[in-house]
Parts: structure tokens; C-alpha cells; sequence
């Protein structure tokens, strides 16, 4: 096996917190542990195509553990495989292969091995540069926990965390105006945070992407509550949640005169409609960003210590092209290529959603009985 | 003076954080330091016109001084001067004078005082009930901090921590992702809110109803931050501020043919401005109600204390009809009547703005040199 | 197997956040999925001495999710085999066995069942229990996280927070001031919440009961973090910590005229050796009883819920005698016979130990070499 | 008058949250608003006897308004007048006047004026400094808020709120254990911190250093509390507290053959006489260090903003060697000599103590009469 002297770090894709922690964490176990350079390398696989890279020392991941975001910065846009590097004469955009360009930085720099903290996108990337002969290991990042061959990724808690602060004081609120609260949590596919924060926060009814809603289900809820002297409805809401039969509304643009409006989500569409068919008070916020942003609670700056660090061990002892997992609450590695481009979802028999429907939480699926609570 | 033995309290208008403080600083004060009976009364006026009333005992107001909302129930429509009886056969609304109603309920309960906790609504809902007669005060409240006569109310203090936790989150993800990132908050007249949490969490750009904005002036200085290297620019924006020339877009609503959907506010339209005019990618965050709930910070609960005893000293010494202020950093009280439908907005030449304006805010109006930091 | 119709529930041991969530997700499970009666019994082993019980109804239990404590009260010292039921004419105690009379209560009370929430010792009670044909099952409960057989408890990752928490607050002020400070955590015999508070919080040393320290070792750490220009030192320190081949400080009493005085822990006695061989400014600070109160984070929330609700599930199905545990992240069960007086302590090899050292820990081992940071 | 160029800054004394947010407002509005250069003095004035020194740029200031502790560092040990400088034959510190150094190296670092940031002790060496015709202005600081002259010094908002976090996670652990939970807060002389903390959090009995305290009135009330049912008694105290006609124990030390160990404060005291006395359950917890760490909450970022702002709006406009203040609302200024050497105390008089006592609150004086909640 050839001796690694130099390696490169990269985070791409959405922000989440813990980035930093992981960056931290491989920062000082290369250094440390097996006294390697260590290069940063900017905005994510961006970084590559352009050639922006830095050394990373000590000092600078000194007090960056607490932090949210990536020092390294990060970047949606960026899959070497499609790169858009300029636009035609009509406008539109050319997009080329600039994988080799890629490859040639790498090389250039003299970067024995790469580790990307990234999810579903930037491993992919990384395929390609495997593909290319440059050793890799992943570190599995989404907030939305839908990542393939690993139980938990980091930033996940704290997502969760936020959205429950958040639904512990809208519920506070709903409940001195006798309303209907809808809370909007991330998730275009997978409902892991809604789950979670719903359950956490004690949310009456949690609709999310796995289990298509129908509308007068949850309005038959709502009224079955207030009349049973309840004074709020809490529903928490994927952003991917999608009436039985129909589309999610994610991303939806009404043109107009004046100029082209962001909709709000599926939320501002089931508080019309529950509160046209009920009459109760209802009301909607979303969360958006805010969930991505913030120091890491402890849980995920430990998870992401530990990923960080098992990510050098697997480089220093030869294990390349793996990404680090969480499984059966141990930390292991899996092929990269076996996550690229899946999605893991809630299976509709997963313990959590009998607890949810025990406690008396509804999902909205027809045929449920309202919950004698 | 005529002895006082029996009082109601009410909570009306919007939550607030806080609310519960003052609730149990009028009973503890009223049941240990006077030996007054204490009735709580349902949902602000609503409770009045509907006789809806309950004795409060020191046990009811036990462990509510760090919950969020109101134990009494509040609401936003229920002025006794103009209130809705019906519907007519045409279905439109029928608005009735029940104040009589009010005050025979009041009689009837043997209430010899009201305490009435709300903002500018619920002050001119309690100048009537005081015109017949019945000695009031008030203790006002506002997460705005729009009121005349005093210089803050209990529940701002918790709102602008809010909003500034939410910018700081919002701070990391726009830095990691080189964004302009707008963080919506209360406020249709008044910027305070906006301006406190925006100084607080240092906002690039704060923008208030009060000073209205050029987007011209905004992108220049955006992009300015841009080409110094700065990696993002957070713009705190209040729910009404507006363009100069233009109006505030508070609450259109988009006809569609599948329904009525409620728009996102000023923070989308101007997202979508910046983002064509700038290229910078740029995103928007409504925080919402998330805003007016939660266990009110430890400021807020000191401040709603001392006004919920002020307002039982008040009518035990037998000043009625006054409100609980806070001027010069004391406790102190104005007429009611002081009070009613006016708004203290921010005053273009106050100490805050230059404040503001010496670290390098931008208020976007036009002229402004972009800072040079 | 005899159909349950009305089942108890207890708590026991030492507070921890998300005591509530277990005895709401208890009851709700019961009562909305079984339709069975639940009883809640005061003061865990007291209640059922003293045969001091209540229905819990799904009002009693609403709005608890999210307080920290216990709604039943709780006792440390209520061991019905060995009682104390009086003091003899030497004032000394008389302890007795009433065992029998618990059965008798709970027979009485028609108990078809028991759910015991605790630690250890309310383990062993219950076991006691189990051996005169009442059927059982058992929640683990420890902010220590060191019961055999389940790798997590409830309540744990909440007093990690707390902890993490103060270490971050602590950080800020060594640096300012050039400090060494030590901030002592909980944990006796185990390690855990020193452990992961301190990696969260990036402490510098981390002392644990299984891990004896040498005091010349920490302080040459902390000399030479100095001569490389750190402005501070961070120890993370559990109250069971003790030096090489010496003992625990837990406890100690210095009898004075005055009157006896509860002294520090090791954190106290460390502070002064350091301050003395190094030269350097140091302080101490013990968190206590903080780490076992305050509302439990939405992970604790959410692992109380789902124990609780799998603690009904288990009685339901007939598989008594058992205690809920999580096990490679499931949740699973195993004989309460199996967790009575064992505990779980950090073994010497486990992956954390490692990559706290990656990232440069010190464990005030000697001949551990200096981290190069 | 003399054209200002180049200001110096500093912070002394104990650390405070929002020292960074003044550091910050200084340099900004100094380079921004007004082209001056600014240059960061080391640790207080122990940067002035020793000449450390640096330029403060827009960068060195950027992210620090969120950030607990100060960038510039912090020493207590170094009066000028009074400075230590070496150890005679005896091994008996030799103390020097090195004042001239002072006003030596503010010379030949071209520092036309310098903003003090810091207490009582601070303002001493700045009056100094200023009699030897270097013109200063000084900016309040301490968390304990006994500064003359100020409303309000930043840093004591935030106390209160780490404080008052504390006390409600006691609170919900008292409740589970029917104890009595003492809380020892910072305060040597005044006790507003723990009079604002302990209001905030409802604790049941208050013990400031202003009020000596009767040991047998707080043990009454704790045994009238616990015999109408009241599951826990919370008692906030100062560290400076002390019983009728007694002194106060802070830093008593107690000698051992081991080593000398820091005794715990007057909490530990009080919890073993009230155990004694009253046969209830007693713990104390003492806060320590963690009251002057941690982010500022907003209200201190803000006022901190204002505070560094109109300090450099006080030397442009030739007003010097006066001190910020806050008065009724305002930010105005002082003369330093004013300040110095002075102690604001709680007025036995002022309406918090009202405010307290009509709501429950026990202050241990004796003849209180049990409140009747």
C-alpha cells in the first residue's frame, strides 16, 4: 500500500450542523494521530474544478467545533459530470464533463486520498473520482436522515431539536387561541425529521411524505378534538407531504404582474382547506432554513467527531472508496457505491409509527379512528 | 372610596410571551397582599360577552410564571362595540353593540374591578366598559412594542430573542453557501422588533415599515459585500416594510383555480428581486408565530411580574383607569384613555439608528454609501 | 394468560428528564390502545408502602411530554426489604422487610401489573415484587447511562447537553481570563456523561473513574498547552474521578465548630494541586443537580415515548419480568434479573476512549505524550 | 481641540458576556463612522505595563458579536498603581507604582485616547491614566450590575438568564424529590442578580446580601410550605448572603493534611442547617463560573452595540474621561471619577423587593409572616 502523506477534505451539498466538527475531527486525527498535511478544499467539489485549496492546520480548526455551517464552504451545483461553464448564444447553458479537470487538480496538489462529507450528490461525485483511481472515504451528511446503510447521520438531532423548539412554542400559542397550527419541517421525500420532532413535541397529527394524507381524516380529527374540550391542534408537516392521490406542492410559482412569487408550501394549502371545511382558526409556518443553521446540539458533535475520525482511520489503514455508517448504534463503513443515488425512506412497519399511533398521534390516513384522547 | 373585594382578569388580543407572569403577579398580589377573590375571565371580551368566568386560586396560578400563552384564553375579535350576532339570509355578517351585555355580566358576576392585560385593542374595548362605570386597569402588551406611553412591554424582550436565535442560525447556513439570506419578522407598522434583533445578531440590512426601502440601493450593497470577500449577507426584514413609493405586501392572497393560497410576504418578493438583479443566490425565512409563543425569558418574566402587581396596586389605591407603564426605566401609569388607537413607531432620529447605521447597517434609502467594511 | 384490565406505574431512583414522557406514553398506550385502567403510584416504592395511589386519566397526562421531573413525585429510599420503620429507644433506625405489605397494596389495588421506571435499585425492588407472582416490566432510568444490557438511557442525552452546555459557557471565560477550569459532571463509578460532554465540548482532559489520573501528567498537559499559546485549559471531570492507586473524594465531610460542612469534590481538590505545580490560574466549577432536572431534548423525548410505549406492549403480549432496552438501536427487552446490581462502565477499548485521544485528549495517563495541538 | 487618529481599547476585570459586542461597536463605529485607527490592548491594562498591543481591523471584529469572553483577553491582577513585580529575598511580593509605564507606552504607541471597558477596578486605573492627561472614556461592565451611576451594564441580562435556566431546572428535580434546593449565584455585595434571577424563576425565598437573613424564618416557611402540600421549596441566594448579625462565608478555606480545599459557599452552609432544623430533604448548588460565560443574549448584544457606539461618540466629540451610562431609558454619560471605588446596592426601598414580597417571596427576615400560598 502506498504511504499517504496528504490528504483533502471536502463538504458539499446542503448545509447541516456538525460540518465543522467532522472537519475538525479529521483535521486533528490526520495531524495528530498520523501526522499527515491536511488540505481544505473550498466550497465542495467547486473547489476541485476551480483549483481553491488550503492547508488546513491546527489553529484553524481550533474553536470550530460549536460552530454550524463549514468553514470550508459548500456548494449545491457542482457535479463535475455536468458542469454548467458558460451559456450559448441563445442563453441557454452549456454543460460539459469536467471530471479530468477535476482528477488534474487532485494531482496536482498531491492529494494521496480524499475524504467528502457530503450526501446523496456529493457521493456520487465521488464515484467519479474513485472511478479515476483517487482513494476516497465518505462521510454520510443530510438533515433529512435519508441516507442509505446508516442509521443516523449528524446534524439530524439538532434539525430535529430546532423543529421541536419551534413546535413547542407554536403549541403554546395555539393553545391560547383555540387554533389549528400547522408546522412545516424539511423532508421532500423522507419524513424522518417530521416524525421525530412531531413525536418529540407531543404534534396531534404528523403528515409526512410515506403516508399520503387525506384532507377530511384530519379535519374529522380536528373537530373531534375541540370537541372534546381541547384547545389546539398541532399538525407537523413534511414539506414533501402529499394528499392520497395527489402531487406535493414543493416549489410551486404563480406568476403575477408584478413579479414572480415564492408560494408558501403545503402548509399555507391544508390550513385553507382545513380551515374552510372545519371553521376553526387555523394557521401555518414554516420553518425553512433555520433548521439547517446553529451550533450542533452534543449528540451530533459527537457523532461527528466520532465520523470524522473513523474517516482517517479507514484512509490510514487502507480501506478506500467507503463511506462511515452508523449501524446497530456502532460506527462502520460501507461501499460508497452502495449509497450513491438511493433514498432511504420510513417503512410503513417501522416501530416508530406504531408509537406515534399508540400515544394517539394521527397521520391522516382514512379509516383511522379519531383517538379517544 | 368604595372597598374592592372581588376582581376579574382578562388576556386579550394576539399571544404573547409572559402573558402567564402577569396572570399570577395580579392573583398572588391580590389573594396574599390584599385578600381580594380573584376571577379569571375566558378569552379576553369574548369571555365578558358570553359570561364566561372562573374563580383563580393560588393554586391555578402555581408553575404557569415559565409557560408560554395565556391559562384565560384570549381572543382577536371580540369588541364589544361592534360585535358579530349572526349572519343575515344574504349570509353577510350582522354587527351588534353588546357592551350592555358585557357590563351586566360584569354586575352580575360582582366583579367591583377589571384588569384587562392587552395592546391597543383591548384598551379601546376597556375605555368603553370604563365609561359605564366600572373601574379598570390596564397592563399593556405587545410583542410589537408599538405602544404609546410606555417604553416596553413584557414579551418583546422574548420575541427579538427569538428572531435573533433564528438569525444567528440563518447566519452560519448563508455564510457556508455564500447567500443572501431575508429573515422575515413580526411587525405591520412598527420595526422594533426588526431593528432589535436585527442589531442584536448583526443583520447586514435591517429594513422597517418606517424607513422605506430602494432595492437598487439594497443589491449595490450586497454585491459590494460580495466583492470584499464577505461570504453572506443577512437582510432582517419587517412584515411591513415597504418600497419606497410602494405598498406593504401583508397578507395578499393569490386566487387559483385549486384554492386560496396565502403568499409569502416582503421577504419572498424581495428574494426574488435581489436573486435576478444581484445573480447572488438569495432565500427567504418567515418566522411566523413561532414568534409570539415559548417560555418568556427571564426579563420578560421579572417586567410582567412587576406590571401584574403594579396594575393590584393601582386599583387598590384606588387609581382606575390608568395603564401600566414603563417610562424612565420605572414603573409608573397613564390614563387609559392615553392609550387607545395610537402607535409609537420609531422616531427616524432615534439613538438606535445611528447605532445601527455607525457598525454598518444598511437601511437600504438611497444614497446611503455602502459601508466599508 | 389472565387478561390485564389495570396496570401501575411508578418512578424511582434519582430525577431525570423524561420521566414524564414514559409515564405519559405509558399511560396514553394503555389507556388508547389496550383500553386498559392505569394507576399511578406516588413516590415510586413509598407509594406502594404506604399504599398512596390515583387513576392517571389522559387529562393527567397532557401537556407533561415536555416538563422535566416526575408528575408521581419519587423516592431514593424506599427499599421494601429493608424499611426503616421507626428508631429504637437509642435513637437508632429499625429497618424491617415490607415486602408483604406492598404485595398486599398492590393487591388490594387490584394491580393486574407493574411498569417500574428506575434505575438499579427499583430494579431490584422490582424483582422482589416479580418473586411473589406480580407481573412486571421495567424502564432503565440513569442520567449516568451505565445500566447492563442497554446502551442508552433516556434523560442521558439531556444531561450530556446540560453539561456540554456549561463547558461551552466555561470555554469562553478560561480564555478570556487564561484559566485552567474544571468543570465536574455526575457519574460515580462511570464515565459516560463526562466522556460525551466533554467531547462535545472539546475538552482538553477528560478525567473518568475508569481511567485513574496522575495529576503531574495533567499538569504538564496543561504547561505545555500554555508555551504553545493557548489561552486556556478545559478538564471535564466526573465526581468519581481519583487519582493513581488513590480514592474517589464523593462525599467528604470536614466536621468544624460551626458546624459540618459539605465540602467540593475532586474538582476543588484538583484545582488546588494544579494551581500549585503549575503555576497556572485555576477554578473549579461543580454542576450538580442541574444535570438531573429541566424539560428532556427531543431525543430523550422521543427514547422515553417509544420505552414506554414498548413497556405497555410487552405487558399486553405477556412477557413479564422483563425491562425495555435499546440494543444495536433497537428496541428490545431482556429479564430484569439480568440489570440488578450491575452496572456498565467505559471499557478501556471502546472506540470513543479512541477518538477523543485522535483528537487530542489527554486522560491524565502517564507517559501519554503531550498532543503536538 | 486635538484631532483624534488612533484610539486604543481594552477590557479588564472579570470576564462578562458582551465584552466582544463593545470591542466590536468600538472598532466599527471608530473605522467606519469616523476613519480612525484602532489598536487592541492585551489583558487589560497588564497589556499597558507590558506593551501588547495589536491593530484592530474590520476583520479581527467580524463574528465576534455573538461570542462570550474577549478576543483582547482579560487580567484582574493589574493595577498600575499597585503592580507586583518581583519577589524580595524572603519570597514576599515587591508591589511598584508603574504607572509612567503605562503612560510611556500609551505614548509610544501613538494612542491618542483609549476606551477602558471594565468595573469598578478598571475605572480606578483609568483615573489615572486620565490624570496624567490622557483622555479616556470608560464603559460599564459587571455582571453583578452594583456599578453607580448605571441603570443597567450589559452582561447582566445574560447572568440572569444562565441563573433563572438553572433555577427552573432545579425546580422540576425539587418537585420530583419533595426537597428543598438551595441556588448560590454570584453577588459578594449586591444581590440584584439573584433578586432578578429568583423573581424570574418564582423562587420561594430570596437571600441577598442587602437582607441578612433569620435561619428560623426561612426553616417556618419551608415547614409551612411542605405541610399545604407544596412539593419543593427553591431558595436563590447570593454568595454574599449572611444570617443577622454574621458575616459572610465566601472563600472560607479549611486546612487538611491532604492539601487546603475551597470550601463551598454559604448555600452549603444553609442546606445543612435547614436539614437539621427541619428533618426535610436538603441540597445546594452553587453556579459558579458559568454565570459569566456563554453568548449574550440579545438584550446585551444590543446594549453592548450602543455602549461601545457612544463611547466613541464621546471622544469624537471631545467629551472625555466620562463614563456610559444608562439613566431612565438613556444612553448618556458620567464622569469616571464618579464611578469609582462606589457600590450600588438594592435601596431596601425599591419596588422589586415589593414586587417580590406581594407575590409570595420570603426574604428570611424575621416576623415575615408566612405567606399563605
Amino acid at each position: 500500500m502506498n504511504q499517504l502523506r496528504r490528504i483533502g477534505v471536502l463538504t458539499g451539498g446542503g448545509d447541516c450542523p456538525g460540518l465543522n466538527a467532522v472537519i475538525r475531527a479529521v483535521a486533528k486525527s490526520a495531524l495528530f494521530d498520523h501526522g499527515l498535511e491536511v488540505i481544505g478544499i473550498r466550497d465542495g467539489y467547486l473547489g476541485l474544478i476551480e483549483n481553491r485549496m488550503q492547508p488546513l492546520t491546527a489553529d484553524d480548526v481550533s474553536n470550530i467545533l460549536t460552530r454550524g455551517g463549514t468553514i470550508l464552504g459548500t456548494s449545491n451545483k457542482a457535479n463535475p459530470s455536468r458542469y454548467m461553464t458558460g451559456k450559448n448564444s441563445k442563453g441557454q447553458p452549456i454543460f460539459e464533463d469536467v471530471t479530468e479537470r477535476v482528477i488534474h487538480h487532485i494531482r496536482q496538489g498531491s492529494l494521496d486520498a480524499l475524504v467528502a462529507i457530503g450526501g446523496d450528490g456529493t457521493m456520487s461525485c465521488t464515484n467519479l473520482v474513485i472511478e479515476h483511481g483517487i482513494p476516497c472515504v465518505g462521510v454520510p451528511k443530510t438533515i433529512d436522515n435519508d441516507l442509505m446503510s446508516t442509521e443516523i447521520t449528524f446534524g439530524f438531532s439538532t434539525a430535529v431539536q430546532t423543529a421541536c423548539d419551534a413546535l413547542d412554542r407554536i403549541h403554546t400559542t395555539a393553545a391560547s387561541h383555540h387554533r389549528v397550527m400547522l408546522v412545516e419541517t424539511m423532508g421532500r421525500n423522507a419524513g424522518w425529521l417530521t416524525l421525530h420532532a412531531g413525536i418529540a413535541s407531543g404534534a396531534d397529527v404528523i403528515l409526512i411524505p410515506e403516508i399520503p394524507y387525506d384532507v377530511q381524516t384530519i379535519c374529522r380529527f380536528c373537530l373531534h378534538r375541540r370537541e372534546r374540550g381541547k384547545t389546539a391542534t398541532i399538525i407537523a408537516v413534511s414539506e414533501g407531504a402529499k394528499p392520497i392521490g395527489g402531487q406535493a406542492v414543493i416549489g410551486r410559482i404563480v406568476p403575477e404582474s408584478f413579479d414572480t412569487i415564492r408560494l408558501g408550501g403545503v402548509s399555507n394549502v391544508l390550513a385553507d382547506q382545513i380551515e374552510k371545511i372545519t371553521g376553526l382558526e387555523t394557521r401555518a409556518t414554516i420553518l425553512g432554513h433555520v433548521q439547517r443553521g446553529g451550533s450542533p446540539i452534543a449528540f451530533d458533535r459527537v457523532l461527528a467527531t466520532q465520523f470524522g475520525h473513523q474517516a482517517v482511520e479507514l484512509l490510514c489503514s487502507g480501506q478506500f472508496n467507503r463511506m462511515v455508517v452508523m449501524q446497530g448504534g456502532k460506527i462502520l463503513s460501507v461501499p460508497i457505491s452502495e449509497v450513491a443515488n438511493r433514498q432511504r425512506l420510513i417503512p410503513l412497519d417501522h416501530p416508530l409509527l406504531s408509537t406515534a399511533r399508540a400515544v394517539g398521534t394521527c397521520f391522516g390516513t382514512p379509516g383511522e379512528s379519531p383517538s379517544p384522547r
